[in-house]
């Protein structure tokens, strides 16, 4: 089985301007078509530090995946040094010539430089990736029966260039074993408690399938993965304890998919064709964010209020001052009467509120930094529960947004019930 | 000066299931206190591709420091690893031991399992750090007068101890060069231009200066590095060429602090009293998220609406029927009623609206996926303008919340002159 490095290039990552979501990115769509990542490495926009990692990750791998260092400004030293490297010279290509041309032209309506046209100049030792999202191009490189791509870092530039170009080459190269993964989500037990509930069945586990623990906000997903040169029989073995797996943790289990709280709550109300409306205070628009960061979320989720301030909580939901002035802004009353009022305007299916302190100041001794109360339900019926968390103000708003959707899912299931 | 390399652990970084947000926290912290990073590398969790590194790093780095693989769970084996590699035996830490029993009894309220117990033994060779945040202690080992430090991978325990022990520890140890960095941001201008009309500025700057582009949806950050062992010198040219680059790019500065555009606002915001509220469409809370995750932002963020729906337009905003038949939803006509609406129902200083379509399905030949409509101003005045992006559903999100918050910052700045 082959295995790929990643290497990323850019000091901004060294001093932690930016994170790395290039990697992820291209480690999960390497990985769902059976080809494995080994490593992935970052070094600065340093020449001796990038050959030496060249010189390195071909020792580990067969296949070495670079991005980033190909912009057109002057700290992108990566080109002139895989040409050096590969013992090439610098030569115009036409194609990406046309490209940068008519990228500027027709799409940017920007006069073009003398810098967006040196980025069609190429090592004369590779193979071209045209760019279809950006003026520069991508790199194959080739030494030993071993390939190095370089691609641009632009994380959508990247991704064109991996889906139509990179993964197709990789798979028609190397016939790769084949990988197979089946992941459940738990919510509202540790880690560690899980692991020993589940631990003879992890210990039964057949040669060539693996469980891993991805604790994430308060749940916990188990990723089986299965790897074996026969599609049909390594899918038949994943599968069998993928079942095992989920019996086994039932009462905790929120999805036997790889998927979000919110693509489950998605995916609850498109079945019951429902829709859902959103009122909260503390979490600041995060919820309804995660709601429509998913595509087609307009067929179930209608909008909501944020009512940051008590006025708005007054003027837009009709929460009663009395009830401010009496039990504050962060209690059960409160929030009961958010829901309530979300649903009358908004006339959803289900409604969700959600009032409480995030930090890292406005906590008292009595509603300490953490304290959220979420009230979800319908015109008929309401859940209200309170969460204390102790993190700092995103993880706790992160915290308090997943919570009231997985109150909101728990409701949902038990009107089944 | 010392090199650090990081190293952090686990298979869920090479099969893309998780982004690693910590290599670029501790990054970002080392840089602080003058401490560089060399390079940052992941492996998954085998032990042969775990001694790999330690072995290359250790070669590359005087200091290397490991997250992850340290939870209570079988997937996790660096401990034992560390252990053999460095030739000690396990033995329980009496610190650590008691850490574990305190936080099971006094603040999860849980039962202690066997697992949490073995959370105590550590390798003899290591001094250890006592995690105060989870039951995964710190391991510092030391080979040949260099530094290994293994912390867990829970970002707010690895956050704890980096700030508590390790970097205080790497501080005393190694007397390090100073680096200074200063940001500026530009906004409305590309990578290419921008280098163009710096250029001069560029080559001529001091040996020990670097300038690094870093663009970011829509907005290009300027960052000045300088090195050196005198503090005040190398504060002071940094200062005077910072001055420099100011100047040159002034007409595209929107400020100049390594801040973010809704930093930028809240500046703004504080500075004037003025409070501000918005009404989201296509953007779904996005921009409020924005606003909400600075601490202390209810001293100038009231809150506001998200009207997905048409209806929830009409009701909470007092949109007009005849104008979304006669234009529809996204049209320079409806945001700006969407824009009077949220400022009549909060009366804050500023208001802004958003409708827009951001993909992948909706977009029609005349209102193409990526159209957004955006009002940004006050009872007496307002601002709109028609954007258009071409990206993936998140990104036209993210470019439309950052260009509203841009045009608002625009209004605002204008009322001035």
């Amino acid at each position: 089985m082959q295995n790929t490095s990643i290497i990323t290039i850019g000091d901004e990552l060294l001093i932690g301007q930016v994170i790395d979501t290039n990697s992820a990115w291209m480690a999960r769509e390497l990985n769902a078509c059976g080809i494995r990542v080994k490593r992935r490495v970052a070094v600065g926009d340093v020449k001796d530090d990038i050959c030496k990692a060249l010189d390195e990750e071909l020792q580990h791998a067969d296949v070495v995946l670079m991005t980033g260092g190909l912009g057109p400004t002057a700290d992108d030293i990566t080109k002139p040094l895989l040409c050096e490297y590969f013992g090439g010279k610098m030569v115009v290509d036409q194609g990406s010539l046309e490209n940068v041309q008519y990228l500027f032209e027709k799409i940017y309506h920007r006069p073009i430089t003398e810098r967006n046209l040196r980025q069609a100049e190429v090592p004369d030792v590779c193979k071209v990736l045209v760019n279809k999202r950006g003026s520069a191009p991508g790199m194959v490189f080739e030494k030993n029966g071993k390939l190095v791509i370089s691609m641009p870092g632009v994380p959508h530039e990247m991704q064109g260039m991996m889906t139509t170009d990179v993964i197709p080459l990789l798979q028609s190269r190397f016939s790769s074993n084949h990988i197979i993964h089946r992941t459940l989500v738990t919510f509202g037990i540790g880690e560690s408690m899980l692991a020993d509930h589940i631990q003879e069945l992890e210990n039964s586990l057949p040669q060539g399938i693996r469980l891993a623990y991805l604790p994430n906000y308060g749940m916990v997903r188990l990723r089986l993965t299965g790897s074996g040169a026969s599609l049909p029989q390594i899918t038949a073995e994943v599968e069998e304890q993928f079942f095992r797996l989920k019996s086994a943790v039932q009462q905790w289990l929120i999805t036997d998919k790889d998927e979000t709280i919110e693509q489950v709550i998605a995916g609850l109300c498109k079945e019951r064709s429902a829709s859902v409306s959103t009122a909260e205070s503390c979490t600041g628009g995060y919820i309804s964010h995660l709601l429509t960061a998913m595509p087609g979320s307009s067929s179930f989720y209608n909008g909501g209020v944020i009512s940051y301030s008590n006025s708005l909580k007054q003027e837009l939901l009709g929460v009663k001052e009395s009830s401010l002035i009496a039990h504050g802004a962060v209690s059960e009353e409160v929030v009961r009467e958010m829901l309530q009022g979300i649903l009358n305007r908004a006339r959803t299916t289900f409604g969700l509120a959600v009032s409480g302190i995030m930090g890292p100041n406005g906590g008292t001794p009595e509603k300490p930094v953490g304290t959220a109360w979420v009230a979800v339900g319908n015109n008929e019926k309401q859940l209200v529960q309170k969460f204390q968390f102790r993190f700092d103000r995103q993880r706790n708003i992160h915290m308090t947004s997943v919570n009231a959707l997985n109150l909101l899912r728990q409701f949902i299931v038990q009107l089944d019930k």
